[in-house]
């Protein structure tokens, strides 16, 4: 929908409607509630001011752009929104050439612009990058390594701050408000401009002294953080006054340098129940939509509950426990060790490159730190993992939450690589538990174990119910039942898997291994297998390259062993799309009846060979 | 060697005696030459005022510690700088426990503050973190990351930031000393607190509006972009003023609360030659003291050189190609693409995430982006190469410089990881080049390939003289000779491993296979070729785990191919030191006459099996 030609009342309507659509839609789908409630009249502005596609809109995370989508032809296709080969949660050029870059991580939206404007630069066209990103954002590195360039180099690019949490800065009220109407006016512009060509004729200490003079009037916004990277600033603004939103942009789209317009927003806004900070609005299950009740209740308990309940009565009893989280304290299940342990728990921002690296020190000054972090957010916090935890040998324990699928996030947030890019580091132990009584032993051993290790566990509640398990040691898998033929080789969630095949396949008498570490491999009860059970199927929810099939059958050529058929049931190398996890799981071919079919019919074509 | 009781006269001839021991040292090891002469009176005040080790000391890179070596205990150890065996160029904790912390790679000195600060607090005790870091380390986000956590729980930390380019500010003269010594002194910090006191009583705005009336007078100073983050700030200094030095660490040290000095330093102080900003001095191979001129010189063109004239020479003729580096200008070949186009090839610092993130939206918009960074130091891009490049499936390409082995810099640097963290990474085209022919067959075939793509080579030379190879096209290996019973299967380097190693069996007659590829993989070369060789030697200058060999091995699973003897001579699971290339590839075991004797061994063993 083209709206560049509609009044400021007309978009204020507009607005109203998409809004309607949005808490129809999330309290029937789930998704990204209060964000995208919040940044529905930023967006609608945005259409109006700026020219959609031409100029790439450039959505951070991009779990706001529901009003984005909404404008741009998918009004109807919004039903289907997170659903499996529906819609997509977040912008995806595959889906609509107005999303011009898929996102799902946070504060890459600044480096794409940058990258926007090189290009449009080079091409000799005026269209302008706008990168719309939250205040919870602005944390990670990524940012001001962007910012830093943008800065020096000064392309024309538009960032929309959408400050609404307040983490920035207070809203000072009056003069601040006169003051961003000033700057923003085409005559302060001009003003500034004309300054300084005058100062060029000055000896440099004066022309610098007259600048920063220049500069202190600027003081009383939040802004010099921004003017002190070589940025321009406007703001705050209200974020739902459409006409100063309107107005603002404007200036902005015309200044020809870097600039950002500080808009503050009401989270939820449009929907009472949900208006205001409460981080359980971010992202909802279905819900109604009068009371804000969620709608289904899980019987039972997520891996993520386990482990910060587990954690919590380990750090009751144990001073030396310490943790981190990027921003993710009730993801993690960390919020109530936070509030408990307020000088042993940090939520450090979105920041994983410091999360990381900052534990080093704890675990070498005699603490057991927990570094607790999605298996697709440590992505951020590679090198970190290598160069500062690994190469130092410390007992840093990475708790890796979403490992496997996680369903309605989709492509981005897969958890699928963790095991391979984690395995070629030296030092590091990897593990996995498949139910409750596994978790709680994996923790107990991490918190005497004194060298690098991390564990991996699924979104959700694991495949099978609790059954009480022995005591982890590093490097020894468990065989849970000894089988005829065939052996079905379970890692983590995969274990569940195995589990629930093999109940399919009870004719088969298949033996059933909890690998429980994938480094180190229990390489002693390995080859006693191998010569047990000549075929071998392995269940992992990870990719299969450099995966868990793969340590298996590095070990085997490592020892000669070439008589066992090996087969993984891992992902195919393939980013995976989103969509209620069975769904998914019926797509990849990894449900339990799917994977038995795969294992009678692997059956038969040996038979043959 | 204990300072704290020295008089400044006594400190500055024990930097004078530093500095002569690292010229004499360095004109005969190599090393990184300026910036240790630079640091050399900075880090000698240091000991001088701290209390080392019980204040833990973590030098950013580290490259600049050696008057930090030279003052523990490491003075005649000090001779085996960077040599096999001997002392490591950075710090190390396995040297000396005076070395808190192990570095190499940039901008983690203050996520480690931070964690050191944190267990301190938790302890107790009353020692102060130090972090010494260079302007350049300045630019990496995660430096951001931490100021962001520090800045807002104001653990006592004393940053020592050593300004040596001056490019976070320009030097402003006598205003700012004088400022810098008003901040600093006693009665200013003083009075800062009292007039904080008094404004607690006025209403908020008035406080609000006192409080940035206080910083308006530090706005000639370059430290508001400090105080914005919430640490305060001390600068700029003489970095070579001892008196100066001293006194201000002295109020650093006892502010209880986060603090950057800003210190302003020469690099090569103290050896004129090297004085300056220089890129060729900072880390340098061997010398003559008097002369300046490098003791030896290569004959052979190092895989850099080739690959830096191999582009120029494309980006001449096609004005789509673009580039980017991550502060390696020299180090990556790239120098004269940025002098002789620089609207189309950039350096964004230490900023490896924002290199490659930014490189995605030229890809999208028609151009050919070749983002050259370092194998080790693409680990700090990882997320980015997953979410923001191969997700969205664009024509970037990654040539990855000192893949393999790098020598002396060592364990920090190795160039080991990247096929194993790379490729599990979906839509990704990974291969490497052996010789001079084929890196410039792999960047015509990278200009024209519309998808994400990397390849990998060494430092220095390649292993064997150039030939001229057939052109390249997506997943096909090149079989260099036929050959009876063994097959030798080579990946980059690999490939010259393999053809010198084959030189050495010429009795056994093995075939040679240059993999090109090792994904895709060339599936039915490779299975043919399973049918006429049942013993596979695999040389690649990488890690095992998900490596090479590993990539084929899941390759014969997946096809049930399980008559193959698949040996590799991958890097086993260790970092690996420091030295000379020859001895590491030594102690390695995989030197071409290591590698013959190995297969020839392999080959007795087979037959009695």
């Amino acid at each position: 929908m083209n709206i560049t030609q509609k009044s400021v009342n007309e978009l204020k309507e507009i607005a109203g409607d998409i809004r309607e659509k949005i808490l129809e839609t999330v309290s029937k789908n789930g998704g990204h509630l209060s964000s995208s409630l919040g940044a529905t009249d930023l967006i609608v502005a945005m259409h109006h001011v700026f020219d959609v596609p031409s100029d790439p809109f450039l959505f951070d995370v991009s779990h706001q752009a529901y009003a984005h989508k909404l404008l741009t032809g998918r009004w109807e296709a919004f039903d289907t929104l997170r659903q499996f080969e529906g819609m997509c949660g977040y912008t995806d050029p595959k889906e609509s050439p107005y999303d011009y870059y898929k996102a799902g991580h946070s504060s890459t939206s600044i480096s794409l612009a940058v990258g926007a404007a090189k290009a449009i630069a080079l091409k000799g066209e005026s269209r302008v990058p706008v990168a719309f990103i939250g205040d919870g954002s602005m944390t990670a590195g990524m940012v001001y390594e962007a910012l830093n360039e943008l800065g020096d180099r000064k392309y024309p690019v538009v960032i929309i701050l959408n400050d609404n949490e307040m983490s920035i800065a207070k809203p000072i009220g009056a003069i601040s408000r006169y003051l961003s109407t000033t700057m923003a006016s085409p005559f302060y512009q001009k003003l500034k401009k004309k300054t300084k060509k005058m100062l060029e004729h000055f000896p440099d200490s004066a022309a610098y002294m007259a600048e920063r003079f220049e500069e202190s009037f600027r003081l009383i916004t939040p802004g010099i953080l921004f003017e002190e990277l070589g940025i321009e600033y406007i703001g705050p603004i209200d974020g739902h006054d459409m006409e100063s939103i309107v107005a603002t942009l404007k200036i902005a789209r015309e200044m020809g340098k870097p600039v950002i317009v500080h808009a503050q927003t009401t989270k939820g806004k449009g929907y009472e129940i949900a208006e205001g900070t409460q981080e359980k609005w971010h992202g909802v299950s279905a819900f109604d939509l009068k009371s804000g009740e969620p709608l289904k209740k899980s019987g039972t308990v997520p891996a993520t509950q386990i482990f910060g309940e587990t954690l919590h009565s380990m750090a009751s009893k144990d001073s030396k426990i310490v943790g981190v989280t990027a921003a993710m304290p009730s993801g993690t299940g960390l919020t109530k060790l936070i509030e408990d342990f307020p000088d042993r728990f940090w939520d450090v921002a979105i920041a994983e490159q410091h999360a990381v690296t900052s534990m080093g020190p704890l675990a070498k000054e005699g603490f057991k730190p927990f570094c607790t972090i999605y298996s697709t957010f440590l992505q951020r916090g590679y090198d970190q993992v290598i160069h500062d935890i690994a190469l130092m040998d410390l007992g840093v324990t990475f708790a890796l939450d979403r490992a496997g699928t996680v369903g309605e996030d989709g492509e981005t947030h897969q958890g699928a690589f963790d095991i391979s890019y984690l395995r070629p580091i030296p030092n590091i132990a990897l593990c996995a538990p498949y139910n409750k009584s596994s978790m709680e032993k994996i923790m107990h051993f991490a918190a005497e174990y004194p060298r690098p290790l991390a564990f991996r566990y699924p979104r959700g509640v694991f495949m099978v119910e609790d059954s009480d398990v022995p005591a982890y040691a590093l490097g020894k898998a468990h065989l849970l039942q000894e089988g005829k033929e065939i052996l079905l080789v379970g890692y983590g969630n995969g274990v569940g898997r195995a589990i629930q095949t093999a109940g399919l396949l009870k004719e088969m008498e298949p033996a059933i291994l909890d690998l429980r570490f994938v480094k180190p491999l229990d390489e002693a009860l390995l080859k006693t297998l191998a010569q047990q059970y000549k075929r071998w199927f392995v269940f992992s929810d990870s990719v299969r390259m450099g995966g868990v099939g793969s340590a298996i059958g590095e070990f085997f050529a490592q020892e000669g062993i070439v008589d066992i058929a090996l087969t993984t049931f891992e992902y195919a190398d393939a980013f995976i799309a989103h969509g209620n996890t069975a769904l998914i799981e019926q797509s990849l071919g990894i449900l339990p009846e799917q994977l038995a079919e795969k294992i009678i019919h692997s059956r038969k074509k040996d038979t043959v060979a």
